[in-house]
């Protein structure tokens, strides 16, 4: 694929100056860029990278002067960030899937395939199963009976779509999502020590030594539209009603949907979280890395967590949490601050006892 | 599949009254069932949504009046979220893999597959692995070389189960589990820092500059009956003795258990759970989201630890546990309401210390 | 496979003394091992288990009195944590992948696939991918179009390398791991929530609704000689630049590598360990299990992380770290204990307030 300066200003809808006709091939950072590569200098710390690079055209910022910077052509954007995502859909190549559907693709009958699907090798579709247009399923890839895809999906490498399971349009998963596992769902004759846990918040009782027995997933799992699956990542089906991820969610790698979730509109979870069954979370919230959330819990629109924050109880619309476990933001840091200032705090205490006894003893 | 409600009570060994003749499809939450649905009211709470929903039967809580809520046929179980395994299972039409081997399907010289198998596609069995009678194994799964599965499995898209490992009867694994990867154990020519920092608990010496060298996995994994483990979870082999999991033990996804640990009997493990390696943990261990758990420790029978517990050091039999690090659940409720009420503590101590000055100021 | 003692011996460079000739086909903990294995002993506490075992033959502690613990042959190893690579690697049988490429398995136009290699069912090679000599890749594995894997490398079951990566010689992949999935980037059109809680390091500020848009990942993944990832451990492409894992690194299972980190040569990253975007690891750094790792931060060269350890900020070289937030080892133990003490602590104060207030009273 190649490119000119002027398809790629045209493309990010932004302002080109000088030579638009240089062929651009790649993008890149500005000591590394070459001659036909667009170097990404969107901030003025780049000055000097463009001065060791090769770079004949580049993306600036604001007011930068192209030509004393030694180069041919420049396109200006006003959110350099925002920018980077029509410039990387634009020189992305994505996975080579070959238009059609591979010989060695298995496609159970009833199963309907939308319009210029490309269908790679050794993908199963299931029975009944219904894809949309355009879809891309790379190699491996399961989707399996009855379950719905909309159109325009990218489905990579070994990704499984579990029975039933119905999923919007533009949808994206990285190799290895698995969609639609059964929940995890165990119950005892009697009553567990588990149960009494939760109920004391300590004493397991005398609960008897049982086997668990399972509670089957009898639900699906429905997905909105725009939603992307990291790596890896696990949503399980829920138990009478579907597990549900609203319109324009994003899950990062390695992250756990448990049985009867519900996750609202354009949230980002991102890599490693984990949220345990029958939780309800709002739209737009945004967890980082490694978060936690506890099982049957409420977690409000807007809500922001930190890194690994792990939340045990229900989180209100637009708080912004961090901590084991979860506190307002700036409660945590002034806690964690006193946490490491505790040594200290023990010394003054004991001295206080000492100068206060003291005091007493003169009394 | 359809059922009466004569079909689901007795399945239930519950109380039936009314027409038990019928005609079910699905289970359905009450305001959601349909005149084919049983609606789940097993609690009072729900009495509402039966008038909304337009169910003709439902399973009730004991006691309820089902001709008031205008239903023609209840049935009344005595412990409703154990009824809801026997319902569950009954009613769930589980993966559609065909009777037989599928044509594409790869079995490897010498392995032996048992009666009224069912095999997908492209799943490949190894050489010498023995398969027992009606297990059922989804597309894309690898059982390798020497590996023994007992009856009644269903093994789902691309599990892999690696060589000599055995399991028993009844094993449930959801796509992507991995059984019997290489543990990891790496070993450096001479002491390495990690060794001087587990040793003094925190100095790392002046251990040189040196690479890693891995420590092959001779041993293999060893599965009871009636284990099951979620999707995308890790079970390595280990070094010299196998792994083991005991019988009834459950798993969730993306759960990592680590080379030569041992897990008892009728353990849950949920979501995102990393036991390290040798560790050893007893039986009835109940596991929240996230709990980690160090290597070469011993966590004792009937332990409960709630999410994201950092287990570190042996844990006795029965204890309940919450935390990082681990403690008492009671302590660490104690202790983390203390931490966020360090900082008014520290304007108290100040203030105390402005006082007792003062008081000897005046002395 | 057998061996003699005198075998083993070569292959450690260690001492033999006694009968080199007897046959070994395994190796067992001593009280399991039987007369054809040899019994691992390098401990003075395992004299016990040879006597309750049937070996003839053992690796033993330095000074080991062989003939009287019933061994007809012993070897003498100076660091037996060391000796254990070497027997291992020795009597590893290793995966059965045959020679050739199996019938089953796509190599698309322009693939090049070195001598010796051995490719199983299943497989898909992408096109212009580049393979090297003696490389082993089991079932149900992808090397996408353009990657390049060096030699002697063993790839398994499943396992998707993304198109365009490229990976040095000696790589081990356990299953399902996915090297080059897309990066986890997104931005919305105006300035987002989470960027002003990063600014404010707590207020959401009054950021309106939006979408995320993706920004795609046109880097790729650069991996050195040696490395070695775990079962289904998921490692991201740059969106520019390629993430990168350095020689001699090596992941355990389910870790999280985010788009354009960069990792030194020589680390240890154990199970479930999430490193965030655009982050720099030095070389030689361990990190314990499910530790994680801010995004667009650094952290030194060896440096050490205890289980479950979160770092937020810079970490520099040679510190050893724990807890949440990351502590130096030694000031988060102190730290910890306190928290354990703080209730006491509260009581002091306590009862200091009432003295204080008391001798005042009587001033």
């Amino acid at each position: 694929m190649a490119f000119t300066v002027q398809d790629i200003a045209t493309a990010l809808g932004a302002r080109l100056e000088g030579d638009g006709t240089i062929q651009i091939v790649r993008a890149a950072e500005p000591a590394h860029a070459g001659p036909c590569d667009i170097a990404l200098a969107m901030d003025p710390k780049y000055a000097d990278g463009l001065g060791r690079g090769a770079a004949r055209a580049a993306i600036l910022w604001d007011g930068a002067d192209w030509r004393g910077l030694g180069l041919e052509a420049a396109v200006f954007v006003p959110r350099p960030r925002y920018a980077m995502s029509g410039l990387t859909r634009l020189m992305d190549p994505g996975p080579e899937i070959a238009p059609g559907i591979h010989p060695s693709a298995i496609i159970e009958p009833g199963a309907r395939i939308g319009a210029e699907a490309a269908i790679g090798p050794f993908v199963v579709v299931g029975a009944r199963a219904v894809i949309g247009d355009r879809v891309r399923i790379a190699s491996h890839a399961v989707i399996a009976e009855d379950a719905r895809v909309g159109d325009d999906a990218l489905i990579l490498h070994g990704v499984r779509i579990g029975a039933r399971v119905r999923i919007g349009d533009r949808f994206v998963a990285q190799p290895g999502a698995v969609v639609g596992a059964d929940g995890f769902s165990f119950v005892t004759p009697e009553k567990s020590a588990v149960e009494n846990v939760r109920e004391t918040l300590g004493a397991r009782g005398d609960a008897a030594a049982q086997g668990w027995t399972r509670i089957h997933s009898l639900g699906a799992v429905t997905i909105g539209d725009d939603v992307e699956l990291g790596a890896n990542t696990c949503v399980d089906r829920g138990t009478i009603r579907d597990t549900s991820i609203g319109s324009g969610t994003k899950l990062d790698n390695l992250v756990h949907v448990g049985h009867n979730v519900q996750i609202g509109r354009d949230c980002l979870l991102c890599g490693q979280v984990g949220i345990a069954g029958s939780s309800k979370i709002g739209d737009r919230v945004v967890f980082a890395g490694q978060v936690g959330v506890n099982d049957n819990i409420f977690v409000g629109d807007d809500v922001v967590a930190g890194g690994a924050t792990k939340i045990f109880t229900n989180a209100p619309a637009g708080r912004v949490l961090l901590g084991y476990p979860a506190m307002k933001m700036e409660s945590h840091i002034e806690a964690y601050r006193g946490l490491r200032r505790l040594p200290r705090l023990f010394a003054q205490v004991a001295a206080l006892q000492k100068a206060v006894s003291k005091t007493h003893d003169t009394d």
